[in-house]
C-alpha cells in the first residue's frame, strides 16, 4: 500500500474547502472532491474514510491556519489595545474568507455528542487564552485594567462571532470601533472623533 | 380521524423537552417520548410525523416562551439600564433552565439548508429589536447614547451567548456586571463599588 503524503492530503483538503465554500454541505459528494482535486476516488478514500472524516480533517486544518494567523497578527502591534484590534481584524478576515466555516463548526459540535473529535476546540481555547494574555499586558503596562477578564474575553469573542455572522457589511475601522466599544463601553465617553 | 388539541400537543412537547434535557438527542426515541407523555405511539405520530417534526415544534414552543418571558421581564424596570439588566437576566435564566436548547438550535440551523423551517429565528429577531429599542429609550431619556446600535446589540447578545455556554458559574449580580461592562466598557472607569 502506498504511503500517504501531507502534500497530497493538503491538495485534497484545499479542493474540499473550495467545494464547501460554494455548495451546501449535503450537496458535496466525495466524487466531486476527487474530481476537483484531480485524484481518483480510490485515492481520496485512502486518505479519508468518508465525508465525515474528510470534513473533520478540513476543520483541523482550518483550526491550525486560524491559530497561526491569529498569533502572527496579534504579535505585531506593541500596545495591548493595538494587539486586540489586530486580533479582532484577523478573526473577522479569517471567517469572512471562509464563510462555510461556521457551518462546519456547528456540524462538528453536534457530532461531538457521538464521541467524535471536535478539532475546532484548540482554536477556541487559544483565542480565549490570547485575549486574556493581552488583557494582562494592558494591566502590566498601565494601559487599561479589565475588571472581569474571563467574562470580558467571552463577551468580546462571542460578540464578535455574532457581528461576523449577522452584522452589517464591514466598514473600514470596524475592528478598532469594536475594541473601543469593548474597552470604553458602547455608551462610552465620546472620544471626539465624530463616531 | 380525531382532531388534534393544543393541550395534548403541549403535554407531548413537555415530555419531549424533559427527555432532550436529560439525554443526548440521538438517544431520544419517539417511543420514549410517547411513554414519558403517557400516550400511545400512534397518538404521538398523529401529532408529529417524525422526530424531526417534533423537535421543530419543541423549538417553536421554546421560541414563543422565550419571547414572552423576555418581553414581560424587560417591561418591568423604568430605566433603560434597568431594562437591559432585566433582559440579560431573563436570557441567562432561560438558557440555564433549558441547557439542551443550544443543541436544538444548532441542529435546526444546520437543517435549515435543506429548506426546513428555523423556528428560533423569531426569538433572535425579537431579542435584537428589543435591545435596540431599549438603546433608543436610553438616548431619548438622556440616560446614555449607544454610538453603533446594531453592532452593539450583536456584541451584547453574542457575548451573552458565549458567557452562557462557556462561562464560569453564575454569580449574584452577573447580569448587572455584564451590562455595566457593556455600557461603560470592560476597562471602564472604576465605579468605586469594589468590582
Amino acid at each position: 500500500m502506498r504511503t500517504k503524503t501531507p502534500q497530497y492530503s493538503e491538495k485534497m483538503l484545499e479542493a474540499a474547502g473550495r467545494l464547501f465554500g460554494t455548495r451546501r454541505f449535503h450537496e458535496v459528494r466525495m466524487e466531486d472532491v476527487a474530481s476537483e482535486a484531480e485524484v481518483s476516488k480510490g485515492t481520496l478514500y485512502r486518505y479519508f474514510r468518508d465525508k465525515n472524516e474528510m470534513y473533520l480533517a478540513l476543520l483541523a486544518r482550518a483550526s491550525r491556519q486560524f491559530v497561526g494567523e491569529l498569533q502572527d497578527r496579534a504579535a505585531v502591534p506593541r500596545t495591548a489595545r493595538g494587539r486586540l484590534v489586530a486580533m479582532v481584524e484577523a478573526i473577522i478576515e479569517f471567517f469572512d474568507s471562509q464563510p462555510h466555516l461556521f457551518d462546519l463548526i456547528q456540524r462538528a459540535e453536534i457530532r461531538r455528542e457521538l464521541g467524535e473529535a471536535f478539532p475546532w476546540q484548540e482554536a477556541r481555547d487559544v483565542t480565549l487564552r490570547l485575549a486574556q494574555e493581552v488583557f494582562e499586558q494592558g494591566q502590566d503596562e498601565g494601559e487599561f485594567v479589565i475588571r472581569q477578564p474571563e467574562l470580558a474575553a467571552l463577551m468580546l469573542l462571542g460578540g464578535l462571532r455574532a457581528v461576523i455572522r449577522f452584522g452589517p457589511p464591514r466598514h473600514a475601522g470596524l475592528a478598532r470601533d469594536l475594541v473601543n466599544d469593548f474597552l470604553e463601553g458602547a455608551a462610552g465617553r465620546s472620544n471626539g472623533d465624530g463616531r
